[in-house]
């Protein structure tokens, strides 16, 4: 289950002005063949769009609205949800995810990206030469030579309320333990992974790191990642696993700024339906990401057995010309805002020069 | 050539100081294999500090002295030639490289990263499971399970005296189009490529975009770049090509501040001898890359034909078991500041995983 795409509504292509940025004309784009059309506006998306406005073919960037749910784009991306970015490099003192999104923008919209506020829902692409056509949310198609595709994927969450809340806040709910794992609130606490397989037990091993105690919470009697995974994290002595278990409810009290703050995690066993807290300072889920493709779930693109669409090679190319990649929507292993904005820039070197073979740049 | 390692030596290992970072004893590594150590000190190598740091990999750095001409690692690497990066994403109104590379540093360093102010001459991977072993500038042996290499790629330059002080002050020369032809001071004005290349071509017509009147300057009286490439260069009306032709000198002016900047090239002919002077506001140096790999060059690892490291799959893995590597020195391709901190967060991750496969994390 997808959650959390009510908060993004709060990025709109007007939050950040600037003489430069360009808003989007719909009369335009029904004649118009644009040279590169960019979706989605996480790292990857932003990073396509300075790098293809910085070489003149005047990208437009379809940032989406979330008004589906699971909707294919989320403005923004999983950053929104990121309260303190340590690890994006060249913020030494850690950087607030939205904030660090505002200023991908900004620098996209300074060299004269245009942004748009829809959602693309459908894709048809060409592999005749002729221009590819989106059709967006509003119902307007449009048309360009080269697309980038960095629509990202969405963490699963448990689709608690107090899960959410905590997630969004940093009160220490995480989606991501390589992200969030060496935040001085997880070190030498109790804390819990949920989940059952090779992600839920990598996540797990890397916080034996960290924490007092590391729980991993299933609701199975026995786990679906490999055994050399297992005994890998049951090899640490702070390493157990709750067999039979659901998460009810985060429990969360406020600290001496009021900001909600986990403290304990109400579960319920699966067997004999008893309920118990477990206190735990930290809860991550790792039950899994959803790249968001459902758009172009028919559009002759290739993915992987995962649902990732499938790059061949160590570029951004797709299986159809002209259509390019970047991102956590093409990246089921790193999934990191650094990797995901190396990736889009990738894409954009990568649309040129397509662009410029065609004769189109 | 490769020149303009002098300026490096002003970034040596107590440029900045935090309460968190650890400066390297000698005398502890003698017995001690590190869990992974990083050579090379660019956009990759710190990012790769900054994720293992985090990783709680406790990581050593070594960052070079540039006392080998060429040397094999540049502290800070390319971008200390660098006065504005505008397209690294998350600084909307530009950075200066040096400044940049020193946010990097600081951040390796608030984790906990070891920095050491030496050079790694020689490798000596081992195969068998045992540690490898990396022998230093100053004569000193270290040993690590795994090893990050992100050595980079210099810039071939002309190797004039006049040259290289524009290329390190923003003073017109430049050795990448990509990075520079969008800045406001190359718009509208005549810009000169050297070379004759595939990689000339690529950067001369990409930068018809912006300049009025681009001059392919190549010292034979035909081009080695393909004929393909050639075409599309010269079918923009604003492309020519002086052919015979060999640069002597960048002729510059003070600006209102005092700061030099070109104005001309002064040019001889290869067959008449005769010298002329053409009037350009740039020069862009198109005469290939070195890969920082000399002090590997023995050591089993696969290059490609261009010198490379060769990466045969989207990861960091090298052809040597617990060896990766990030950046330039192992992507002819895109060079980027961003795409060199992707890798290096790759290879950082990678290491972990290949390090917990190993039992050693």
């Amino acid at each position: 289950m997808i959650v959390g795409l009510f908060i993004f509504t709060s990025m709109d292509t007007s939050l950040i002005g600037s003489t430069h940025s360009k808003e989007h004309s719909l009369s335009d784009s029904e004649n118009t063949v644009h040279k590169v059309v960019i979706i989605g506006s996480g790292p990857s998306g932003w990073t396509s769009a300075i790098y293809a406005a910085r070489a003149n073919l005047d990208p437009v960037i379809y940032v989406g609205v979330a008004k589906q749910d699971p909707g294919p784009i989320l403005p923004g991306g999983q950053l929104m949800l990121t309260t303190d970015v340590e690890n994006y490099p060249g913020f030494p003192e850690g950087v607030a995810g939205p904030e660090m999104m505002m200023k991908f923008e900004q620098q996209a919209r300074r060299f004269g990206t245009t942004v748009v506020g829809e959602d693309i829902v459908r894709c048809d692409f060409s592999n005749d030469g002729s221009p590819h056509t989106l059709h967006t949310s509003e119902g307007n198609q449009i048309k360009a030579h080269a697309v980038i595709i960095s629509t990202g994927a969405t963490a699963n969450w448990l689709g608690l309320e107090s899960e959410m809340e905590l997630a969004t806040t940093g009160g220490g709910v995480s989606a991501c333990a390589v992200c969030d794992g060496a935040l001085p609130a997880f070190r030498d606490q109790p804390l819990a992974v949920i989940g059952g397989g090779d992600t839920a037990l990598e996540e797990a091993t890397y916080l034996t790191k960290f924490g007092s105690k590391v729980f991993i919470i299933h609701r199975r009697d026995e786990l679906r990642g490999s055994k050399v995974m297992q005994e890998r994290f049951l090899n640490n002595e702070n390493a157990e696993v709750l067999w039979n278990k659901v998460v009810l409810e985060c429990l969360s009290t406020p600290d001496e700024h009021g900001s909600k703050k986990l403290h304990a995690i109400r579960l319920k066993d699966t067997v004999t339906g008893e309920e118990s807290e477990l206190p735990v300072k930290g809860m991550f889920v790792a039950i899994g990401h959803t790249p968001a493709t459902k758009f172009i779930r028919d559009s002759g693109l290739e993915f992987d057995d995962a649902g990732y669409i499938d790059l061949k090679t160590r570029s951004s190319k797709t299986n159809i010309a002209g259509v390019f990649a970047a991102g956590d929507v093409a990246d089921a292993t790193y999934r990191q805002a650094i990797t995901a904005a190396g990736m889009g820039c990738q894409a954009s070197i990568d649309a040129e020069h397509w662009l410029g073979d065609q004769g189109l740049n």
